[in-house]
């Protein structure tokens, strides 16, 4: 038996495209702002095509989060599949450069490596167009199940709903870490995506799922409401952890009949939020592997955020323990 | 005969790959801070390898300067060869969004588009690694001599000295020029690329170039001498104009007998030099092209660096004829 892992992600590995865009940019192509959409090959060629000057960097939701626990200090590992082309070798780059476990084989044929296009308004909201490419070809076969098996935390995100043979792996993963003792984390990625699978996730949610990781619009669109109340009054108890977040209204943490209100962390001017969410679920999961305090969680989650969105891009550029060492030494 | 262009570029069309890094990690690689090196593609990817999380975002010396004055408002070709390959899309849809006219043919056999590695200190000081990759296969078949016929000013990058066809390249062009009665620009690039190709950069400025662009170690690698002052004495009369970039301490344009001194813009932090003089000589052809005086055309220049430098990257991301209204309107 080898090392064990903090935590072991799987996901859409994906290359972003950061673009500035307007209000006017957004309506012209139907896009609804905040949210993910997604597009086929065409589509996605087209929409670039229409925009401006862009700057590349890898995302992925997951595998930002994977990435951020890795810069913490954590030991990570993440799977998914990007085609052997030269936006996947970014991708890979980038998060073994992170410090992060990689090794699912690229693939060989098929459609490129998965790109999204993120168009981030003056306001500092992101709006993004995903071309899931390569990365719905993750298949159950693809799985290192060894990695899995020695992780703590398997951590998945809701976008893995959107293709069925992701979907399939992801349930033959959780089979395997809950055998081996570990625990299951889910991020519910993006409201729109949550109402195409409303009735799977809370499934999922009830019976599957230790640490539920979602926002005020993703966690109401999963009870139908559009009051926060009401949605904490349902997610209660249904899992372990629930770790909720609102923007610059900071967090909110539930765990049995515990309540945590997690302030924000405000480290500079807003500029792309871009990966808010998935750096929050970083901080949170580092602390949590680490045996923190929950509260503590929260906070560590609320700093790696306060620190993605005053820059562009999901993957933190600077030192993100020197962050912690600063603010929550 | 079809619309003229303000100014047509010739340089080698670059993907780059910013990281942060120390100067811990410039000694162990040999590297010298501040230049351009030249790798092979196995150095560059063991420099890659060893290194952290990368942004990328198109690049190129000469593409740079046409991108600015596309954004400026100015008409602008570039000639430069990528691969068909994803970087080379990228460099293509960037240069294009910008405003910028590029026909050049993508190579469909050969190395791969060109990278390069752009490590940026604590200091904003950058130090490049540039696998030239599909920009050397640039020949005189590819130039559109058409379009060179119909620029007011042909703008080349000093780096085509490192590759014999393209200097073969860009002397056909200058000929081409010179007999529809546009100018030509030069850039010197880089003090080391100077001091590998002095001789011929000498001969060069004597007879060939109306508009010299140049930072303070360039210009004094040129002349063989450690005295800014020295080599000003040095380069006066031998072109029309000759404007000296010198970082912080702005920069002085010579023509003639006459001598401005152009103050520096400080816009905001210092985070990034990549691009600075790049961006300095798009606001001046832009400004030469349109018939300002050279004290504004140094101004513009001024303008354009001083933007550039406050963000990640060498392609300003926010739009630079606001910039120009709201600071020399």
């Amino acid at each position: 038996m080898g090392e064990t892992f903090d935590v072991v992600g799987i996901g859409n590995a994906i290359v972003d495209v950061l673009v500035q865009a307007d209000d006017a940019f957004l309506a012209d192509h139907d896009l609804s702002k905040g949210a993910m959409a997604l597009v086929n090959q065409g589509q996605a060629e087209r929409l670039y095509a229409a925009c401006g000057v862009g700057l590349e960097t890898s995302g992925g939701s997951a595998a930002n989060t994977l990435a951020g626990i890795a810069q913490l200090g954590g030991s990570a590992g993440f799977i998914g599949r990007v085609r052997d082309d030269q936006l996947g070798e970014i991708f890979a780059h980038d998060i073994r450069a992170a410090g992060a476990h990689f090794t699912t084989p690229a693939a060989s044929q098929g459609p490129s490596t998965a790109r999204c296009l993120i168009l981030v308004t003056p306001d500092a909201q992101r709006t993004m167009c995903t071309y899931l490419g390569a990365s719905v070809n993750l298949e159950p076969a693809d799985l290192d199940l060894e990695l899995v098996r020695r992780a703590k935390v398997l951590y998945l995100e809701g976008y893995l709903w959107d293709s069925e043979a992701a979907k399939r792996a992801f349930i033959a993963a959780a089979g395997v870490i809950r055998a081996a003792g570990g625990e299951v984390a889910l991020s519910l990625s993006d409201g729109f995506c949550v109402e195409r699978h409303r009735e799977s996730f809370l499934d999922l949610v009830d019976g599957h799922v230790d640490l539920l990781f979602a926002n005020e619009s993703e966690i109401t669109a999963l009870y139908g409401t559009d009051s926060f109340e009401t949605a904490l009054v349902q997610v209660r108890g249904r899992c372990k952890v629930a770790a909720l977040t609102r923007s610059e209204r900071g967090s909110v943490v539930l765990a049995g009949e515990a309540t945590h209100l997690i302030e924000p962390f405000r480290l500079g001017e807003l500029l792309d939020t871009t990966g808010a969410g998935d750096l929050y679920a970083a901080g949170f999961l580092y602390g949590y592997t680490q045996g923190q305090p929950l509260e503590r969680c929260g906070q560590l989650g609320s700093l790696c955020a306060g620190q993605v969105v005053t820059q562009l891009g999901p993957r933190p550029q600077g030192s993100l323990k020197e962050l912690v060492a600063q603010h929550l030494g």
